[in-house]
């Protein structure tokens, strides 16, 4: 069965065409600068790469030129074989604790969750609306990034905060990138074989979260109400005193939305040292640059403090730490960094294993840490995609 | 020589004169409600305690007040006797690393620092006046309660936010609480016979703060440019989504101020529960109140996460960790709790001596862990007010 995943964001549209449940990745593609003048595609197919400069004004001509392309290359004779679709669905509340079949009703309850990711919410949305245009008859799937960490219990998920803000407004802890926590559990319950796994997943890309995994569920983790809690990011700040925003209200004349979006957009790493992207970075650390040596070592202490945190939560039980995304599938020097600040725990690293270790090298994925290590740290690639055609493929047999 | 310290609040003043350098406290006071129609002040001398019930409109009343009664009491017999005052200073910017006597300019500056904590500025700057006029002869001395933070490293007081902040606005972790956690490091490594000591001070009391010290020496503090950051209090939320102050003036339509004023005196145990007193908290659990139990969790749940981080941040090298201020100088509950959670580091407690400690009984201060703990946690009574006055009569005599 040929089962499609799109993940749609504020101004870009991702897709992936997979062969399910051989789960073969047949094409991808990725749609950006949506509504502005300089947008442009990428379709990558059988190794190749082709970029395509052309104005896209909206989430509906993106998914249109999508399906085009889909016949183009031949992937498909017809779009009625595409049964199924899953869509990366930002936030489900409290209400969806997994993947589920998209309805009248679901669709309104994403627009209402949307509160919570209102940047990723219009996205969300007109991917869906223009992907049941186009394909009416095939099942269309949501699912929630949210959903994983539906098992996290009260007293990790609550703020400390007036109460009514949580029964009135729904503020506590949601987190995110749970479908990327929870293919790294499956991944890790097989390759130790054995279900009820401890883990510690630092999922850390251009956005960062790290979940303590109990039992095999998740059990706390860094991103809260937003994706803006927790780790410092590549723009995002992550936690810090929240009187920092009324301070430069008050004294910086910035308004609260202005301040909102430096947090997200102009904070993390690029505010440090100007360098939102952890290579550029390490460039500039290597030509002398101080700010970008503080920048990092500010990044790389925020993970091991998470770490050491959730050690202690998991009782000193735990059976792995893993280190995925982006950044930490291809950043020998950061992990090695952060494993370095885990001697205490006695985490020791293999430098010869995880040197050899990146996405665009032979090896991807290994124990980088040496025998004598307490816990071993593994490199694990992600892959939210195949979650997703996973979770729409079951829905769509049903 | 009699040396008097004086501790000024938004609408409260506190004062105690000691006979120096025996550290000798002879009479203390506590002005309450400044201000307010119910005004009052309670003066304790030789065991007695003497509540007076009266109009005081102003901090210069307030000190006027309190010399007069010094009189009364004959504990004094002119006020010239008085040869320095020592003034709690809430915040010296990064400009003063330690205590100074007062002159014009540093007047200027604790002005210009009170935009860090602008609720205790009126209060102290009018405590200074107005004992700048009762004692023209006195030498006045700030002791800033900032000032023991100034050895933290970079990358623990700098936050991931733009650099502009820091550079034009000083947004940075100062920390508070620094002449506690001073106190408390003086006496330990008097206690421990060793001068470069690494200790984790848990400084709880209604407001509350955790600091590592490495070598005798400030290391890393959990509360950051303002009180707000760090641990849950009794009526402060410490660290959140910073997105969640947003999302309330989005969705509830409160200005940011009254999400300030919320997270400031409507959160922490409060929020949660209700109750912002420990004692009252610990009789609703003891009453089956669910929400008190969840309130206690978090809040002993974040002290645990603190602990673990400065625990990796120390490198595993730990000499002692002490509990100190209201909360934990007798919460004996609440202190086992905080160290059963910490039983993956192999810390342990000893049951008998912690239930024997409180600052009611007999015992006030003792190791409450057992003795194959990996390391000693001690209680020991904080007393700020002696700092103050060590550090006033140092200066006096120069």
């Amino acid at each position: 069965m040929k089962v499609l995943c799109v993940n749609a964001g504020s101004s870009s549209l991702k897709f992936q065409l997979y062969d399910i449940p051989a789960e073969i990745s047949i094409i991808s593609g990725y749609v950006e600068k949506i509504g502005a003048k300089d947008s442009f595609y990428t379709i990558k197919h059988e190794g190749k790469k082709n970029e395509v400069k052309k104005l896209i004004p909206d989430h509906t001509e993106a998914v249109k030129i999508m399906l085009e392309e889909l016949l183009n290359y031949g992937v498909v004779k017809d779009l009625s074989e595409i049964r199924a679709v899953g869509h990366r669905a930002v936030h489900g509340g409290e209400k969806y604790t997994k993947s589920v079949v998209i309805t009248d009703e679901v669709l309104k309850d994403m627009k209402e969750f949307g509160k919570f990711a209102p940047l990723h919410l219009p996205g969300n949305i007109a991917g869906v609306k223009a992907m049941q245009k186009a394909l009416p008859d095939a099942v269309q799937v949501a699912v929630f990034d949210t959903a994983f960490h539906h098992t996290i219990p009260k007293v990790q998920y609550m703020y400390p905060v007036p109460m009514e803000w949580y029964k009135k407004y729904g503020v506590r802890k949601y987190g995110f990138h749970g479908t990327s926590h929870k293919y790294i559990t499956e991944t890790m319950q097989k390759k130790l074989g054995k279900e009820n796994i401890n883990l510690i997943i630092c999922h850390v890309g251009s956005g960062a979260s790290i979940t303590a995994v109990k039992d095999g569920k998740s059990y706390d983790t860094t991103m809260g109400l937003t994706p803006l809690d927790g780790l410092m990011m590549g723009t995002r700040s992550g936690s810090i005193d929240p009187s920092i925003i009324k301070y430069m209200i008050d004294e910086a004349g910035m308004s609260y939305d202005a301040v909102d979006d430096a947090l997200n957009k102009a904070s993390g790493l690029k505010g440090v040292c100007g360098f939102n992207d952890n290579r550029d970075v390490e460039k500039a650390i290597a030509d002398g640059d101080e700010n970008a040596r503080l920048a990092l070592d500010m990044y790389v202490d925020r993970i091991d403090r998470y770490i050491a945190e959730y050690y202690l939560e998991l009782g000193g039980d735990v059976d792995a730490i893993v280190f995925t995304a982006g950044v930490l599938e291809n950043g020998a020097e950061t992990r090695e960094s952060i494993i370095d600040g885990l001697a205490p725990l006695g985490i020791k690293i293999n430098k010869e294993v995880n040197d050899a270790i990146a996405s665009f090298k032979e090896i991807t994925s290994g124990i980088i840490t040496a025998e004598d290590s307490t816990v071993p740290v593994y490199v694990e690639p992600t892959n939210e995609e195949v979650m997703i055609v996973r979770d729409a493929y079951k829905l769509a047999k049903q």
